[in-house]
């Protein structure tokens, strides 16, 4: 796979001073129509062998480039903050909005890659890590981004080579660290892993193109030349009415029955009962969510469900028992324009909270597959794609130890048609209610359907639904806090278990 | 000061009984209302003796309250990516949109009050802290936040029995920690120190409420009626039109000079000189920047001027000298809505790098001196008071260690106009020239007063305008490289010097 790369390419100066105006006058031109249209974002990937010229080529692009619509970003250690999250998340926090370029330098590969190296992990290991690079770098394409791979190769001997030069030049021996000694050691164990990961993750959409690092005026104009044409045919794509892709036919419905129709909407609780069920259960979510915060453990839990059915009532229940400092709840409402600039996943990213706190979403990312399918703000291969990414996202979610509760609250027609009206009988619940509840109820059978399917698609071991008959408020709150407590339960126990494992 | 509040205020059950559901109500009437407009944010301060029943209150806010809408932030330690910035940096970042409740555990009182208890700090520099806490409340209200600061005591004694109380009940005892004793012992130096804070942040814009803490009924509802009346206050006094406060006279020029005529624009160097100097100055530069990335010294450079005063142009020299994983330029276009939903300054703090990264702004905060002042986006109250505004945030810095480098690129009238013509004649720099560009050369004299003002008002010894004559290029090139290099160099010498202190 390597071997093109160790070939002797070289670019003569009179070639480079040649072609270099017109590149960088086409990337001026192509980055501010990028910036100007702002249909869609471009993420760099910089990686590759030390000492074969990666730093030295972003900034010969930055340099050529217009810097303010460029964004490097560079990853060594995760900050604390960072460390608190899924590996992920500083990822998705520098992800860059639609009209600008972000370059990474030491991005969602490298750790994969020196795990495998070093023998921390094992090749099965290093292939789910691939495997999961590949659905990030999909759902990212798919939402319209560009992902350009640039992989930077020298020989051993050519990287030996050139440490000892840059070594002994005082002016650039500072790009030489130990680290990378140490990799010039690990050079021929480092080469098979480099060319799986390449290997598995050259997708159709997202490839990696190898440069030769030798000369420096060669792999100049290789990405330079590539970066322009592949942002150029981009732009022109985008500037085309897209056909939407082909989307399943999705079986019509026989015997029409949803996954509702199973919730016993008759359950109920007597208020003695309430009060003796919410009373423990308030006070060991009290006590849980404590341990919690001690134990540095995450806890995420989505509220979705019709207008009315209790989700604040419910979630109320559930921040009555927590400490103020240790939970968020994030209403799900409009985006903001930051927002709408990037993936839709990004927003519940960005709200992902230190270890030891609870996050609350009142409405999710569910949105996608309910109220933007049904209201046709996402195209049918938009929310058919979504519920992977979703099922990706809660799985990466899961894997760190984060606890993920997700809860329909269901109710029917008429239970909802009572409550509005009771709504707008009580003084400090009318602004609850609006033209628009009664149009969505218009469309309570498409819900339905979205609803079916989006258990049948997310429900997961992992990170399984909670239907919860909600006709009775008081039956629904308890389920709720009993929910979240169970589950927070597992969530410290797995911790206990892993850290006596790792005594 | 604390006499009114160890005088046993208590409320009866059967009266908090009777007013809680009216309070509920009107609170979240009022949030809902304020949501809705989303006119301003209201910051509360939650500050006082521990054990006076902070925690508990702000819960029961929480429970009266549409969680949806606050957002509690309690600060311990600072992490890691906080502790890189100026200590006021993680209140910045926390600061409510407007529509939106913030509620502050343990705020910007925390460090001063302590430090001072501890005899970390003097009485002065208790002082000139809770000086520039005024500044910075004072900064979020004249924006139009409502800013409340509740004072929770309790006497000695009363804290001794509720320390006590808490820590025989097994459910509450994770209340009391071991900092908490130790504040008790200390009880009486805490006294004056706080009363002190207290006397001196008591505005008229933001005065403190003391709230005694002894009964668990008198406090929420004291807290939460004080809470509700001003939010309704506030919202009434946002639907008058508001009369904006009078301004200053500016004393009317008397024989027109402005600053900028002192400028010699006939600077200008050779092509050989430039050559040398800039090849000098760009080493010099590379190696300081590889010095503060080491050492963790950040700097920060602002560009402002005239269109076409050769900004782009400047920066990129700056650039091309520096590894692109260590700087980001920050061009400052319109706000996103985030940015607008907040005071002025929050989009710039948000901007701030972590330790030992460059970070160039492309117009800057003093847009709201400049275009915002010429173009009357900004009332002459608003861009009056900025100055004070903006020489707070660039003091702040310096005192952390940020140098602050801030230049103004100066060509005249006949200059810029050729080079508008020049950009239109140049194939990659056609997109460089718009319509506007020609409509704010129509403003020159306006703009010309508003420099002349900004330098007289903001020219600081820590951070100096620089005035650097742009109708040659090479020249403004060359001073921008050199003057960076020694405000780094000073700033890695004021390093050095410190740690050597400290040792």
């Amino acid at each position: 796979m390597f071997e093109t790369a160790e070939v002797g390419h070289a670019l003569p100066a009179e070639e480079y001073d040649a072609l270099v105006p017109e590149l960088r006058t086409g990337l001026l031109r192509a980055q501010n129509e990028l910036a100007r249209d702002a249909k869609f974002s471009v993420v760099v990937v910089i990686a590759g062998v030390d000492g074969a010229g990666k730093g030295e080529t972003v900034n010969a692009l930055h340099d050529w480039m217009d810097p303010r619509f460029l964004l490097a970003h560079a990853f060594g250690p995760p900050s604390d903050e960072e460390a608190e999250r899924p590996p992920m998340w500083r990822f998705w926090r520098d992800l860059p909005p639609k009209g600008r370029i972000g370059m990474f330098f030491g991005s969602w590969y490298t750790a994969p890659i020196l795990q495998r190296v070093y023998g921390e992990a094992r090749d099965a290991d290093l292939d789910t890590a691939l495997e999961r690079i590949n659905g990030f770098e999909k759902a990212l394409v798919d939402d319209g981004t560009l992902v350009l791979k640039y992989w930077f190769h020298i020989s051993k001997k050519a990287q030996r080579r050139r440490l000892k030069e840059l070594s002994r030049d005082p002016k650039q021996a500072w790009r030489v660290t130990p680290v990378d000694w140490k990799h010039y050691e690990l050079f021929d164990a480092f080469l098979p892993v480099c060319e799986r990961a390449l290997r598995e993750t050259s997708t159709g959409e997202a490839p990696w193109t190898i440069v030769e690092g030798v000369d420096r005026r060669y792999r100049e104009v290789t990405v330079g030349q590539h970066l322009l044409a592949s942002v150029q045919r981009h732009l022109e794509r985008s500037r085309v009415a897209a056909v939407a892709p082909p989307v399943p036919v999705v079986a019509p419905p026989v015997a029409r029955r949803t996954v509702l129709d199973t919730v016993d909407l008759s359950a109920a609780l007597s208020r003695e009962e309430y009060r003796e069920r919410m009373d423990e259960g308030q006070a060991r979510l009290a006590a849980l969510s404590r341990a919690a915060e001690e134990q540095g453990a995450t806890l995420l839990a989505v509220f979705e469900g019709p207008d009315a059915a209790g989700k604040g009532g419910a979630i109320r229940r559930v921040t009555r028992a927590i400490d103020a400092r240790h939970y968020r709840v994030i209403p799900i409402a409009a985006p903001t324009d930051e927002e709408r600039a990037r993936h839709y996943l990004w927003r519940f990213w960005r709200h992902l909270p230190r270890a030891g706190n609870l996050v609350i979403f009142d409405r999710s990312w569910y949105g996608r597959v309910l109220v933007e399918r049904v209201e046709g703000f996402a195209a049918p291969h938009e929310w058919m794609r979504a519920y992977k990414e979703i099922n990706e996202l809660e799985e990466r979610l899961y894997e760190f130890g984060i606890g993920v509760c997700k809860f329909w609250l269901h109710i029917d027609k008429e239970e909802q048609l009572r409550r509005f009206q009771e709504r707008e009988r009580t003084s400090y619940k009318e602004f609850k209610i609006t033209e628009e509840d009664y149009r969505n109820r218009a469309k309570w059978e498409l819900y339905e359907d979205a609803v079916h399917d989006m258990v049948e698609r997310t429900s997961t071991a992992h990170a399984p639904w909670t239907l919860v008959a909600a006709n009775d408020k008081l039956h629904a709150r308890v389920e709720v806090v009993e929910t979240l407590c169970d589950t927070l339960e597992a969530e410290l126990r797995w911790r206990r278990k892993r850290k006596k494992r790792s005594v």
